[in-house]
């Protein structure tokens, strides 16, 4: 049978991953924490486990856990999500996008992506049929250029897909990028996603822009987060997905038979531990000080930096090494240096190649170090 | 925007679990049991949790848990699949019906589809452009009619779906019945999906026949499953897929993209757990005592029972009672009488009414008496 994704192969993540566990290579490139999620977290989902609640959640998601979604979206970004008929809970952030991208998305569409990205938006859109029209981030910041996506819009437009922070990237939305958004988006049929699972990681003393900040968006967007960043629980594939409700009704259609609905055990647990603003009030701070780290360590390197201000990702340019094309370098560094990262080219479509890689700096300090020790004598 | 769906509401199960706990009605519509699962499995969960397993599963699921699917599969049906190219944990058997279906549809392809069924199928089939063709299961005892199929078969037909032990019916297909339709799809391009997540709810000392015994269907087959039946985890949602190596390398490229991975300290959980081969092989009995009990129960009443020898439901008929549609019915069960059931025409597209309602006796002994002094009355 003929493939219905015949250009998918096996995720960067996992080949990367595969790789550095084969030459016992320090693992930066796939994104996760090597350090345990809080105790208390834990003993939640023990808690609630033995008290029976082990069956089938509510469709949208548990009731406690969306109103808490709600009041901690309105503290945030001065918005309170009705939890009844704008929030739903899905299986990781990626459930949540493909819910969304398949409530909207028809055979014709077209879909602004921005370039780099995350690996799963292409795929959802031509699943659908959909047509992905690709405009890249403009260098050196990986910045959005707004009149380019403007010129890349026509009357088939029916989504743009947004990150921030930005993975791979680390870049970070400004007020002014949301605007222009807005601006561009304001009285057309386009409906906009934003997936914003890195909200808590900013650095700098830089805010996060979240589209439901901003009127216009709010009331076409996607916004899409997840508690496996924040809570040092990739593993546990609880994310959620904010929208006005005729958009909500129809990712909750798709919702209804991806997955049905996600782990009660862990959505109970999680929304008690969401009492605990202090968690995350604190991540900037924790990242902040472990990207730093890793870039002292490395600041004899001839590694060039690319500022991260979100995310757990540092971009890092190899030029000064080595002219080779990143997918060539990236295996090289896990074969012959022992250090695993991502080819920023992985998420291009088209395989460009700015000669960068990305580490996941959401490691303990000790492995920062050993790394960092490794990349210097490049 | 015009829905996708156009005609999926929300879902009967959600419904009548609702209007059930608004007129504290004895819920026996929804599938899923009011007892916990084994103590040793939330033993386990704990375990991993705090050795740090909360990170990312492997795409394809944790090994140690596709190992002893692999091993679990070869007693019972005398096929071993090969972890690597032939198993994929997913999030419940509802995602690995929609990655199957999502994996295997295109435009205009026609879906053989048994009814009464489980309503995830036809939206998965429609989302990707197919063409459900309903076929009558044969009064009265739900039997599928292999002509009747094979007369439905065209040059279009990419699918067939079967589930055994049948939700709603409680039937169970014969070798017989495997056979039959091994005939049919034998030398033609027509897929399988064999739904069997009641696979270990079997009763009167019938066996249950997988499509994976049958080396017809074997090599053409997506057998779905689930551990939410077995081990009274509903709302854990780890499910899993066995196919033939390339149609695994399709299944997965969807899963990739829709979850991505399953959640880790349960998959380990439910992998160790899984050496205690008495909890499945107990689970007739178990459920055999439930169903025999709730009959007994009901013995004086004026409901009509359709024998069920498998899953965890029971089908009453009232004809004797009422000559309501049955969705009117149910509703009347509920708010007058206090017990709630599922309507069985919520599983035929057209809500073809037969004077049916299914019970789900996966409940204690109490609740199933206290159902049962209600429903006598009548
Ligand atoms: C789902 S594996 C990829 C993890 C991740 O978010 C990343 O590394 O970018
Ligand atoms: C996912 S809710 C439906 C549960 C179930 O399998 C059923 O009641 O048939």
């Amino acid at each position: 049978p003929t493939s219905k994704l015949p250009d998918v192969g096996t995720s960067i993540f996992s080949v990367m991953s595969a790789l550095a566990n084969e030459h016992k290579a320090i693992n930066l490139s796939q994104g996760f924490p090597d350090f345990n999620c809080p105790e208390e977290l834990m003993e939640l989902v023990t808690k609630y486990m033995h008290a029976g609640f082990n069956q089938y959640a509510p469709m949208p998601g548990v009731v406690s856990l969306r109103e808490k979604i709600s009041i901690k979206t309105e503290k945030l970004y001065g918005y309170q999500p009705n939890p009844d008929t704008e929030i739903t809970v899905t299986s990781g952030a990626t459930e949540a996008l493909f819910a969304a991208i398949t409530a909207v998305i028809k055979p014709g569409d077209e879909v602004v992506v921005l370039e780099p990205c995350y690996d799963c938006y292409t795929p959802a859109i031509r699943l659908n049929g959909g047509i992905p029209v690709y405009v890249p981030l403009a260098l050196p910041g990986f910045n959005v250029d707004w009149d380019l996506v403007k010129r890349n819009i026509s009357s088939r437009t029916r989504l743009i897909i947004i990150n921030t922070p930005h993975n791979p990237t680390g870049a970070v939305m400004t007020k002014a990028d949301m605007d222009e958004l807005a601006h561009i988006v304001d009285g057309s049929d386009i409906l906009v996603i934003s997936d914003e699972v890195y909200e808590h990681m900013v650095f700098d003393g830089i805010k996060h822009h979240s589209a439901l900040e901003n009127a216009i968006l709010r009331e076409r967007s996607f916004v899409i987060s997840s508690f496996g960043k924040t809570y040092h629980t990739t593993g546990w594939k609880i994310g959620y997905a904010i929208a006005p409700p005729a958009l909500t009704a129809e990712l909750r259609k798709m919702h209804q038979f991806i997955t049905f609905c996600t782990v009660t055990p862990l959505q109970l647990a999680i929304a008690d531990f969401m009492d605990n603003e202090a968690h995350y009030l604190s991540l900037p701070d924790f990242y902040q000080e472990k990207r730093d780290a890793f870039c002292q360590y490395l600041a004899p390197s001839r590694f060039e930096f690319l500022p991260s201000s979100g995310t757990y990702f540092q971009l890092l340019k190899y030029d000064a090494i080595s002219k080779e094309h990143d997918q060539d370098f990236a295996r090289r560094l896990i074969q012959e240096v022992g250090v695993a990262a991502v080819p920023v080219s992985a998420f291009y479509h088209d395989k460009t190649d700015h000669h960068y890689l990305r580490f996941c700096f959401a490691k303990g300090d000790e492995t920062l170090c050993a790394a960092a020790e490794k990349l210097v004598k490049l």
